[in-house]
């Protein structure tokens, strides 16, 4: 039960992964088909163990929500454990754990995906749970008035309690104007104080439907039992009339914007954005791909120019990342982020980052570090082949933000083909001072008045 | 059909005004009924002029608006002039016209408004046409289509291609996170683009019903009269469940925020806003009129403080302003704003405006800038009076935001019983960098690349 707030491929998958057995790589090509219902199916045999990964990504999150009911997605997402006519509360979890299985759920801006891992030959446990609470979720009343406490809980041990949260989601809010991409996946709390379980079933009978799903199934399966299996349990499922979210186009940036977030905290903080394209959004096919190449030369793994030369050998930096991804519904931010090193200042640290954003943009990257990045793509793509969770993880995420899932399979490809010019003429196109939001936390004292009203500072248990 | 999306009582009255020639003040004190039906209808005497102005007054404006939907509430009133069952395209005007009176409207972010100025003995003309167009509108599909491009071309002539309007409207956006002040009343042109005439007609539905309206009505009178006239046309109308609007209630801002608009103008501009309180969100009543007052001492008038020191003594301003309201449905903006005079900088002129406030927390202002405020103030209360106009535009403003008529009348003995140590109590108190939004107008030369893309640079008629 995750909120996401932000999905990075590579750092997820090398991070999880990076310590996994290289296996060689037997998965298939993918299948598909289309229920009548809409319903589409996506299925990927991989034997190398008898196990499965059953995933239903509905395109539905944060980024569909308007102001004063966000949170919605993420909220529906943990009642979804609450509860059909036919299975009540915590028999889901309780059936597919007594199988042998494990599941779980995450919401991000573009999704709400659910997932059983399981034994290949339950299977169908998993279908006819899943199909069960895709149209027959009771939504208990009293039940959410137990879980919204869950999840405010959960948003103050997350963002409230925490200054890099905090203040990272300050800092989208005031990066996008209008863009939904602003709003946190959790939402904030003056709208969690008063969401109600009757905008939830609204909201779960607007989205949750066989022609806003996709089924995917990565594992020792054959497509042609699985198509046959999901008829039975998802075919008798109605389709929903789906309206199309609404397009809130992002105005213009017109100048830099800085924010300053005073609040109590350990260490200083410093999070720039510069406004870019995705994939979806763009015509040019190659920036995306270019800017994510940029990402990786910068901050992808300990030889990259940002360890090296401002953690490693100027040490400015205690901790720097650079984030963004070519894979979402709307226009995204490439953000750079990190804490100054004791006895260095914010400032120093914007100045090096700067400095590493102007080099980019004057001198080409070396064919040596274009040979790293690509054996590193190549690496990590290799262990994300290993899981059946992540392949199955990716395909779901391509076709939730409107693009083909076969696009996972040129992934490396699209990568591997960014020349030098390439990333130097994205640097020079994209990160530009006008488009960039710059916010920097400064720590108060544990004592100082500034903390926010909303914050407890008391975490509990959360789901 | 103005989209005002700041109302200051003063600046407004006053600029006005303040040519008018004093005559005695002679309004009654007012009286006040309710129908079955939910309409209040408020009714003042003004026996000078064989004239009354009837206004009625919604409680729905831009504040009630959601993303997505913004500029609903003012295309809403655009339509209200395209007719009903019984009257026509353009008849509305045309009778008001005929009978020798004159009619408009606005839209604020509290309210939209209608009124009609006319000959004493045609008041049931006002109230038939009213009354009709609150329940019976037509909302034509082909006008509303006709429509939309005159209201697109309204936000183009007095946003897009206003360089101190374009920016305020991103000052303001930036400033809110939550707040729906952070939304331009004229909407933003990403949802009008896409705004519809079903929309509109929900909103209508939801909205426009006899109890969620204001009838004012000033001028020679009586009321009895007024209540069986209102009686016979508003008496009939249907009332409506009226949700009340969502509370989006803005977090606590962590820290000053800074942005820079670079667009094409001639003029460098700065705007300064501080989050401050208001009458309906504040328990200690007292505060807001100080700060009311202190807006005065800074920009009230030629001998005010921003006058005397910072145009004609330093000369560091071309112009500058300050601008709050006491009388807001939620919290709102202390705002400074203004354009250094040639060779001066934007730097000087925001270190010059700190300089006053430090002054005001300080030192307290004197009594004899406080007997100025005084006698200004009472004086602006004359001239108010001498328009049926404008007592009935604060009947209708105060009735709209939540307040108590009533409080028209006790307005000018609040801020006069305001003390030096009150004003610097709040300076002190709400007057904090922690809670200041910057936004810097650096201007770009016309043939500059920075033009806004939905500048159209053309502008045509607007009605």
């Amino acid at each position: 039960m995750l909120a996401f707030s932000k999905f990075n491929w590579l750092t997820l998958i090398v991070a999880i992964l990076v310590q996994l057995p290289i296996t060689p790589v037997i998965a298939g090509p993918g299948t598909e088909k289309t229920l009548p219902n809409g319903l589409k199916i996506i299925v990927k045999e991989d034997h190398r163990s008898p196990v499965v990964t059953s995933q239903v990504w509905y395109k539905i999150g944060a980024s569909y929500e308007h102001d004063g009911t966000t949170g919605i997605s993420h909220a529906l997402e943990h009642m979804m454990f609450k509860g059909t006519k036919r299975y009540g509360l915590g028999q889901f979890s309780q059936i597919i754990s007594d199988n042998g299985g494990d599941e779980n759920a995450f919401t991000g801006k573009d999704y709400t995906a659910y997932f059983q891992n399981l034994a290949a030959d339950r299977l169908a446990i998993a279908f006819e749970l899943e199909a069960d609470r895709m149209r027959n979720l009771t939504l208990p009343a009293a039940e959410f008035a137990k879980e919204i406490e869950v999840i405010k809980e959960e948003r103050r041990l997350r963002t409230d309690d925490n200054p890099v949260n905090l203040a990272t989601e300050h800092f989208y809010a005031n990066a996008f104007l209008l863009s939904p991409y602003r709003t946190p996946v959790i939402g904030w709390m003056t709208d969690l104080n008063v969401l109600s379980v009757d905008q939830l079933r609204t909201w779960y009978r607007l989205w949750y439907a066989p022609n806003n799903a996709t089924l995917v199934v990565v594992g020792d399966i054959k497509p042609e039992a699985v198509f046959a299996l999901a008829e039975q349990h998802f075919g008798p499922l109605k389709a929903e009339v789906i309206t199309p979210p609404q397009l809130r186009i992002e105005p213009q940036q017109l100048g830099i914007k800085r924010i300053t977030i005073k609040i109590p905290a350990k260490e200083p903080y410093l999070i720039m954005g510069y406004k870019v394209p995705v994939i979806t959004s763009q015509q040019d096919d190659w920036e995306p791909y270019a800017l994510e190449v940029l990402s990786y030369i910068l901050s992808g793994g300990d030889s990259s120019r940002l360890q090296r030369e401002l953690v490693r050998g100027s040490q400015v930096a205690a901790s720097i990342d650079t984030d963004y991804s070519a894979f979402s519904r709307l226009p995204e931010l490439f953000t750079l982020d990190g804490s100054p090193a004791k006895g260095h200042s914010i400032a120093e640290l914007e100045a090096s980052l700067r400095q590493q954003i102007k080099m980019l943009k004057q001198i080409p990257v070396t064919e040596a570090e274009l040979a790293r990045v690509r054996n590193q793509l190549i690496a990590s793509k290799v262990f994300q082949q290993d899981s059946i969770f992540y392949q199955a993880m990716e395909i779901g995420l391509l076709e939730s933000v409107g693009l083909d899932w076969h696009l996972a399979d040129k992934y490396v490809d699209k990568l591997s083909a960014i020349t030098a010019a390439q990333i130097q003429a994205v640097a020079n196109k994209y990160l530009l001072d006008d488009t960039l939001t710059v916010a920097v936390l400064e720590p108060q004292t544990m004592d100082s008045n500034s903390i926010p009203s909303n914050s407890s500072g008391v975490s509990n248990v959360i789901r």
